[in-house]
């Protein structure tokens, strides 16, 4: 333990009169027959926090890092070895990475690829004196300015050959480490304006980018979960994976949707005009809710502000689709998001963590209760039951046409409608938070 | 007891696992020397209650009322019962109307003054009977089709008479029934186009207008608060009172800084790109927060949906800076909000108000334990105490100059600042809204 | 010719210095071996025209309709007169309408079938007489009080076959008239909130509803085409048919893909997040491309405002899709457009649309010139031009894998890019514009 | 002309088909009176067109520029030279700086200093050469980390000092390069969040600091006009020059609106939720229209894109209230723009800045011949009309109360208004742009 002190360890906190540690969140509490551990699986992702400087388009970096003296593949091993001491202090179990989070890109693709195994080997060595895990990796493919135009969406093949040589470099790690899965968040897989964009073109290579790392993954018996990570807009003005639906639109198109599942994250849900719950829902209605990046937006700025996730809300509705999905397989809780500009110390990098775990801790304690309760359920199967009987049921079987319906409809004009009450269920929503059992 | 059934009075809700009650509003208890009805001084909201169909742009009325059956001047008078059985039921004192809400319009002018002084005169009486209070009154200048271009800043002159003949007539039943405030809001008083609108004379107008209806209530003596009630646009595309900075300028612009204060509404806040509280604590900062229309927006629709208050963080901040304001003095918490159209019951009457009060208690009961531990107080003094002494001190004593602020930071290049650690804050939020007494 | 006067036929305009008439729309001017007619394939929509009373959610209607007098069937019928005259005035070859829109609603669905087929009856007439045409039809399943909760979607399996029974009739009036297709536009088919919402039995139930009605239209021999509105919200929070790519995962998860095809409104683009060309481009690239409700939005407001189409810009890229996609077969530009509240006189109904129809006619003019130079066609052929030959061509012809593309890369690690050149090709499309050959 | 070659000036652009060069500006041309290049008095931004790297949130910089082999001290001299030609061959009179743009910020305030005085004897000398002028200048109080918490609203007064010192040598640059205006925008003058922010004490002390500085100005005899330049939001969530109300709202509480014009950019207004010609409408109407940043925004995007004009509207309604204002005194139309990332090749800065330009020539070409027709102004005189008599004139004079309107309505209920017919006028609005004498 070197790169977190013991002042930051056992945090009390500027304010003496609330400090912070976990309130909510004890990792080995069984509820519902799991552990919080095993409910939640959280994972810290590596740009926010050991890379990440909080710079933004109107000002440099302002986050104090008690490694920000070192420089290059130096720097790179500090970052591993304060990963781990993070993951320990804050009993998380998980990680993710891009490639170029972990090591410094070399003068040639293949120094980064050695630079990366370099760093790579160090982790592994890591993971196996801890446990810990890596829930995805990914490829950086939209950083350099080589990708100024696309990745696999480049109108230029060599990106195109480029971006795939770097995801081939990522599923063998991927595999070397055991990543439960495999993310494709494509940042420049869109047009800055249709007037110079072959769409067309652009969407099939990003399905044959697509074919190609899956049979590269079957051919090296890489079995982790692919996903892809929707996001509609910034930095391209629109980006082809604008949310879940138009992915399932994407795949099914291009017969692939048994290969993906989705990786969606809150703040690009609300970025699409969604909430985070529906993007959730789709995707589990699809069967297609492979892992969550935790975190919201601000509800009044349109660009991405990866907020660590605070919102009790937010944080129960999302449970409670996670918990109705049996748990996330492969996927997990992994926090992208970023202390604030104005949050740049290094301890903040523990007490967002926190925020954010006991956030996700308390949705769920309320969550699972509802769902003990049957409390959204009974209020579903209570609004649906004509569906389970007569002419609804009919309907739901198939067994009907609109003449059958017309003439039901004639003799039947006359229709009653029950209230939704939707605003009294928002006030028992307000009274499951308030009376939850704490637990810590 | 007419238009409420004993069913709904004692409301067990249709979800039996947790029937809706006042859970965190007790009227009479007293929280930091005064009741909790004196702290917030709810309103209902005559249109929203009473007349509101629950149409939108798509579709027709949903709304199932009690006094549908009954017409003209009879429903009116129902419609006045049943707002004194309902105020009565929720344990509310206060009401709020505009002049179309309460009485048909006639034939003309005359006759419609003529209804009015029939029903003002019916709601006196319930008023002496019962103790229920008018929090403010205000007249309907955006409805009829004569407003459809404006009212005090129509481009015709008879339009400007019109509305300035129904503020008179407002003004006088203010007197009539004591009205606490007299209310503004220009629904019309903006424009579809700047390409055919004379901003500045509209503007001129407007405060024309407001000088004639001051100078009129000065002569009768009322003495109510007079409020400007922001909103940024929608029925027009722009209105004039688009946010309280705004209104802020305009009123100093004219001299009218110490005439008004403002009537701020949560939704109209988020649509003009500001939070709830931004706008109270603006107006708080310049002495001007005089009443609130309690009600929240959808984060995610760019229109006016008047929905309930459910969101415990919005009524904790609220209630903070209304706390912090000392009261609202004249003004109080109305609830400027509807049932959702598939909330349709007459029983959603009862549901929605219980559920908008029992948040805006629970806010009270939050913030007024975080004022009792200085809570924010502490965070803001640290952040701000270098303004207390030295160079910081001088600053704000105005003597200073740039030439010494110079000399200061030549020898003071290497400055330090510290993290506002907000995710913390956040989390402790959490904390005292999960740890606080509940009351009831 | 009975319903708009001799005046506002041979209309000078109140601002006698520049008078409207068509200045860019000659119908049977042949353009690239069409005429204007062919190309554009305008429509009246009868409601925005016909049926609105221009009233907003704040106000009552203000429009001034020679129609206005009459009631019931009469008022219903001389609606039918006035569009017949409206289009013969504006050389206006189709038209649209709900089902609610041409006759009143009676007092069951027997009756107000009957009111429609009187009304059909008329209006077969007339269309015999006048050779106009029906663009599409389509019922209204989202006005009345009993779709409060969705129609194909609702939770109340009787709305469910009321809404079939009505959208019956409409397949029988489409045979019956002739109309080039049938439009399905899921007004209310969408949630209020997630939290008493099963999504996943309201969205496959609105699939059996399009099944059904596929079902039926094969029966009687019905062969236009169907097509899917999408829009993302209002009057719900979130609509089904959010955008095209979500009702194009829709229609492919339900194997409904080769029996639709999308109109697209421009106001509904944008509310989605989307430009109008995104979605026209995008139903283009998937052979969908409909059909289109030629409208525009206000990009400041959050809700639809159903403007008429003026922006140049937007109408040629519009008109450019459109020629790329051949035409629009069975589709047609639909003026779901509606005058501002403040042109409530019953010669803005012509204004309007001599407005919107030039609009139109100047975006066809100069994307034919741009499809004429090759304009776009040169930009594209050279940005992509990488992908005709070498490790380009392999990857288009899915002849290489991610080993030879990184064997590719490795030796090809410095690359280059050449620049869009964005604002270029802005500033040339304002000198297309400004040089366009006028030809009226 | 070292750093732009003869192929960028005599430009044929990539597109044979049809070439670029300037269209529709000509600076020598006289439009009513005054030379095209007086009317618009164009200015380059330094920051956008010499420092910026075109690098985003999500990756790194793309640009290509003839000096990016240089550094330090070296580089700032190589950007002036640069700047120079560039205007050369550009025809712009004028341009903008912050004091980061043009000198690297030394290792304290003393050496930045220096810096600055070093770089800016040189500006002076090329300015003697060319007689190229200084439109404003700024001191950039936001990059730096050490404006993390804001400049004069930081919480740090150490910080307000060090912002003091860096505007008084920009005063001094400002007298000493005889800068017509000096401008203030405050990009960290805002909160993260109200949770930890005093907003009374951060307004008093940045009304505190425009005082400072206008008595420095006064003190030196700097002439030159002060302005404000608003944005709601970005980088801070919120901004306290929000919009030009809120400016105006600010100024007048402090006493400085006759101190203070503003700065209005076309993208900062759409942010705000304004269209640009309501930002110049507003400050016109109240003469505090002060100067222009020329640019638009993305109207789907939420952030600050900083585009290059190009849309005649746009351009048209700007130069519209220009003219209406007599133009803009002290001020000009700096182009605050910048290449898209995808734009990054040396020559595309010559091409967006014709692209600018000419959209602007265009617009102005248009909005004069609009003015030589008193197009709005005969739109407008009628609409108002009923305000130069009987009634309406008395309220203009004010010569009327309550009562006087009330008696006038009651004889007058009646009322009859006239349509906008606003689509016509947006018809008509075509016209004059398609008729226009394009000039060059």
């Amino acid at each position: 333990m070197t790169y977190f002190n013991q002042k930051q360890i056992n945090y009390e906190g500027p304010y003496s009169n609330n400090p912070l540690s976990f309130k909510y969140f004890n990792p080995q509490e069984v509820i519902g027959g799991k552990t919080m551990a095993e409910h939640m699986k959280f994972s810290v992702a590596y740009w926010h926090t050991f890379t990440e400087d909080l710079s933004d388009p109107f000002g440099g970096g302002t986050a104090k890092r008690n490694w920000d003296h070192l420089e290059g593949m130096d720097k790179a091993k500090a970052r591993v070895e304060a990963m781990f001491e993070l993951l320990e202090i804050l009993n998380v179990d998980y990680f993710c990475f891009h490639d170029a989070d972990i090591a410094p890109e070399g003068k040639d693709l293949k120094e980064t690829n050695e630079n990366l195994d370099e760093i790579v080997a160090l982790i592994k060595e890591k993971m196996a004196e801890t446990g810990k895990k890596l829930l995805w990796n990914t490829a950086n493919n939209f950083s350099h300015e080589r990708f100024v135009l696309g990745a696999a969406s480049s109108s230029n093949a060599d990106v195109f050959a480029y971006a795939a040589a770097k995801v081939k470099k990522q599923l063998d790690i991927a595999k070397e480490l055991g990543a439960s899965s495999y993310v494709f968040w494509g940042g420049r897989e869109g047009y800055e304006s249709l007037l110079n964009t072959d769409m067309k073109l652009e969407t099939d290579n990003l399905a044959r980018f697509f074919k190609l790392a899956k049979a590269y993954a079957d051919k090296i018996g890489y079995e982790g979960q692919f996903l892809i990570e929707p996001k509609p807009k910034e930095p391209t003005s629109h980006q082809y994976d604008f949310d879940v639906a138009s992915g399932h639109a994407f795949l099914q198109k291009h017969g692939l949707e048994d290969v993906f599942k989705f990786n969606i994250e809150a703040n690009h849900a609300t970025l699409a005009g969604h909430s985070f719950q529906h993007e959730l829902r789709y995707a589990r209605d699809n069967d297609m809710l492979g892992s969550v990046d935790a975190n919201q937006g601000h509800p009044l700025l349109g660009w991405d502000t990866d907020e660590f996730p605070t919102d009790v809300y937010e944080t129960t509705m999302a449970m409670y689709e996670i918990l109705k999905n049996g748990g996330l397989d492969k996927g997990g809780l992994n926090f992208d998001a970023k202390p604030r500009r104005t949050s740049f110390e290094q301890e903040d990098l523990i007490l967002t963590h926190i925020a954010g775990m006991d956030a996700f801790a308390l949705g769920l304690r309320v969550a699972h209760q509802m769902i003990e309760d049957n409390f959204f359920e009974n209020i579903v199967d209570e609004k649906y039951k004509s569906y389970t009987e007569g002419i609804g049921r009919q309907i739901v079987d198939g067994e009907t046409s609109l003449e059958e319906l017309e003439a039901y409809a004639l003799d039947n004009s006359d229709i009653t409608n029950t209230s939704d009450h939707l605003e009294l269920i928002k006030a028992q929503i307000n009274q499951y938070i308030l009376n939850i059992n704490r637990g810590v």
